[in-house]
């Protein structure tokens, strides 16, 4: 007998169960008026959100994900409906999902295996289930699985041995650069290796740091990807097994990885703005390249309509920066305004001018004009209800190349994983889609324009040079030794590597940022501030 | 055969295994010197500092770690030396305790017990021991546990079981209000259960949100304390033990815990600024009660020399508010500046003005007042190396009444954890012991001064009703129905609630500040920013 199943890639809403319950409620109610089907997957801890964090330990926000699930089973009590929600038993709180049918729970998994690393604390919350999970559906054997599970061949393996036919698996699995190959690639193997399909229902959306990129899959028994849906956009897909088979349908070809990144900034934005209640977003445009790059995210996000761009020039901003942000507004059809700062500096500068009578000119002067900005910004965002979108990338952020409570100041930090050789690269690959960004800024040598003639690679390292051994000693954790090793000058590691130890105190206090690395700066690099560790 | 132990309560630098290792051998060397002793105890992971967080993930790091404890057998063959380090064995990292005798290692204990709840995220890093380890020392049997290993009276119990006649424990246990008598009656019940005595080393020292209060002790077999170190300083105490038994010896009385709390935020100011190697600390002092404590702390944990105090009228600053604040200035003698802030409030006022053309007056205003303010303390702070406390207390920062890179841009805030009401019993504390806090302060109805006549009353519950409020909703995770049963309106409930919930992306981007609660701001509460949750 066939098997129709529909993964439902979908958006929860953290923390808001009765939302949550709601839109569950409405995506069964759409399936069954429209198509036949026997069982309807969500993904992991579909009635929370996922990550909960410490709202899991609110009596009453468990005690309304439990009661959901009573309510759920008598929605449509002829399909199969699998959901996950933190199971309540005894004084344990479980990972867990279910399947309701004909009005009961059929069955109930508890996850295994439970993250801890990286940008996740599960060991936190939820103790850990011991046990398969197999059950009979409609003549079928099937196992239930979430997320982490199946990144470990022997649970694969124990779920095939407990009888499974086809292994369903629930998943939370957030979005990094290269993230879905390297599923297919691993779970796959884990698949062919068990002999067994797998279903894969991915959860998609902006949370914070975090995108869950969808990308849901199944893959058959020769560990082949026989299906695969679309990424960072909510999707229910249909699949119909025969005898165990998949019967060949309709599949998103492999994703780009250029496009993958840019699609996942646009949905973290999109979701923070819009999950969060902002009338929109507005942006200091500077004319370089970082700005530029927020700019065309922004308004991919959130629509022109949604966008102001906000140039603050100084007596060191260069006439081509004015234009070339002026120009890209336009271009981008956003609301552009233009407020210089001179003003403000001069207040500060003569209501400072007895404290700082004979000392010498220094980063103080520097920060004061960031700051400046920084209010201004902040007072248009207060002003609207509209969110500040700060500017700068990980390379920058990496090396303490920002001012707190300057081109610091914001809400959301969407470059905040992207490093500056990438910033350049979706840049380039945005203007293909179509030319928003000016050429010249794309071409121009980097400045922070705080000071006369001023350029990022006075301070820094070129980024060529300074982006690879950032990724090595922040995303792979190399010493000075092992990056020097791989070739490059002791002198601009050793000066990288001060930088980043000296950094984490600005760090702890920058705007939230969009994960696309495999390390990002937040819940996943976890450094203190005070520390006597020196890299070098 | 008497067995005399030194008990050294020190403050390690986190992540500088060199700097550690030296002041080991140092004390060692300073003990044996003056003293005859068998037994040198350290406290936990002493030679990394607790907690090391990712810097666990650095092979260097390890590395060294390891390295260190080999140097550190030979330094004084014939005293058996107790130290904490993180243990790499294989692909596996403990955190263990050895035990070096005659320039060998005696004997390791893997820390069973993993604390992954509050700040804790042991499991994030290390594999769990499974063995009780009890040696032969000098003809007694030794049981050696590491911190949360004895709050489990089963691992106190199965030492007891592998022989141990007195128990060695090695901790790096943070302070809370209240936590040292926590951790006597605790313990001593263990201690008494299964008959055996423990002797309690502890850390000292501040390391960013975290204060370790020291406060080692002795129990002996019926639970009973028989010695108590002194808290918050680094000291070296000894204990001397005769079949079982302790020589009866002198005892610090059990502390105060409105001095405890003073101590630890003294501490933890100290701390921070030395160990980050601040030139000292400049505040903000407006002639209200929070930034009065704050100065009163700084000075007592800095010296008056290394502070300095600027008030920053605007025109709804009251005489009375600059005269309290020169007045505490000169009594504590430190250097005190008055920075008016209007020119910079008209400027950016000017510069807005055709954007804000036809707004009305809000919450935009209140905060570029703020916001100036943020940005000359932040010039001083720069020009100078002096670390800017912020002055804000945790009832403000619980409901978000501060404005981000205004009143709250700063390195540090003492108060982050200190609930207004506790702000005032701090103060009249430490006015009992010299009065530094003009009297007015403590009298006055709390204001911000950003709007003419403002009180806190305006916009938040009387104080009196919100803290305790926000201790049930945030530290004991209570719902809206729980408290308002308790007897609370449902008006001030529903109000507070509302405003703890919308204020997470304030306090993600909040200095650290110093734990003294059972819940903190920082890691110890985890909530998402983006939250459907609503706690009313």
């Amino acid at each position: 007998m066939p098997l129709k199943i529909a993964l439902v890639q979908t958006d929860s809403l953290i923390g808001n169960v009765a939302a949550n319950f709601n839109r569950i409620v409405e995506t069964i109610t759409n399936i069954r008026n429209s198509l036949v089907i026997d069982l309807i997957i969500f993904p992991e801890l579909t009635l929370t959100g996922y990550p909960p964090e410490d709202l899991l330990f609110r009596r009453d926000f468990i005690r309304d994900a439990n009661n959901a699930i009573f309510q759920l089973a008598n929605i449509a009590p002829e399909i199969g409906i699998v959901v996950g929600f933190p199971e309540l038993s005894g004084d344990k709180l479980y990972n867990s999902a279910v399947i309701l049918s004909e009005g009961c729970v059929l069955a109930t998994y508890r996850k295994q295996k439970l993250p801890n690393y990286g940008v996740f604390d599960e060991m936190r919350y939820f103790s850990a289930g011991t046990q398969p999970c197999v059950f009979e559906f409609k003549g079928q054997f099937i196992g239930l699985t979430i997320c982490e599970d199946v990144w470990h061949a022997d649970i694969v393996q124990a779920t095939k041995d407990a009888g499974a036919d086809i292994l369903l698996t629930l998943n939370a699995s957030p979005f990094h650069s290269g993230k879905a190959q390297q599923r297919e690639t691993l779970i796959g193997s884990h698949a062919k290796a068990a002999h067994l399909p797998i279903v894969y229902v991915n959860a998609v959306g902006g949370q914070d740091e975090l995108v869950f990129d969808g990308a849901s899959f199944v893959t058959n028994a020769d560990g082949e990807i026989v299906f695969r849906a679309a990424e960072f956009t909510e999707q229910i897909s249909v699949v119909e097994f025969e005898n165990g088979q998949l019967i060949p349908t309709t599949c998103e070809p492999i994703y780009a990885p250029i496009s993958s990144d840019y699609k996942a900034l646009v949905r973290g934005i999109r979701n923070y703005v819009q999950k969060n209640g902002f009338k929109g977003a507005i942006l200091g445009l500077s004319g370089g390249i970082d700005s530029a790059l927020v700019l065309a995210l922004a308004v991919d996000a959130l629509g022109a309509e949604n966008v102001e761009a906000v140039s603050l020039p100084s007596k060191y901003t260069q006439a081509m920066s004015n234009d070339d942000a002026q120009k890209q507004a336009k271009i981008m059809g956003v609301k552009y305004h233009c407020i210089p700062i001179e003003p403000a500096v001069n207040a500060f500068t003569d209501m400072l001018a007895d404290t700082f009578a004979g000392t010498s000119h220094d980063t103080t002067e520097e920060n004061i004009q960031a700051r400046c900005r920084g209010v201004v910004l902040m007072a248009m965002s207060n002003k609207q209800g509209k969110l500040l979108l700060t500017t700068g990338n990980k390379s920058e952020m990496s090396v303490g190349y920002a001012t707190l409570y300057g081109d610091m100041a914001g809400g959301f930090a969407p470059l905040k994983d992207v490093p500056k050789l990438l910033v350049y690269d979706l840049a380039r690959y945005r203007n293909e889609l179509s030319p928003v960004i000016p050429e010249r800024v794309l071409t121009r040598p980097p400045s922070a324009e705080l000071a006369p003639n001023q350029c990022d690679s006075d301070s820094l390292p070129a980024y060529e040079i300074l982006d690879p051994i950032l990724a090595r000693y922040i995303e792979q954790d190399q010493s000075a030794d092992e990056i020097i090793a791989a070739g490059f000058s002791p002198d601009a590691v050793t000066r990288a590597i001060r930088l980043v130890d000296g950094s984490e105190y600005k760090r702890r206090q920058s705007a939230t940022g969009i994960r696309i690395s495999e390390r990002a700066f937040g819940r996943d690099r976890r450094y203190p501030i005070t520390s006597g560790y020196r890299g070098t």
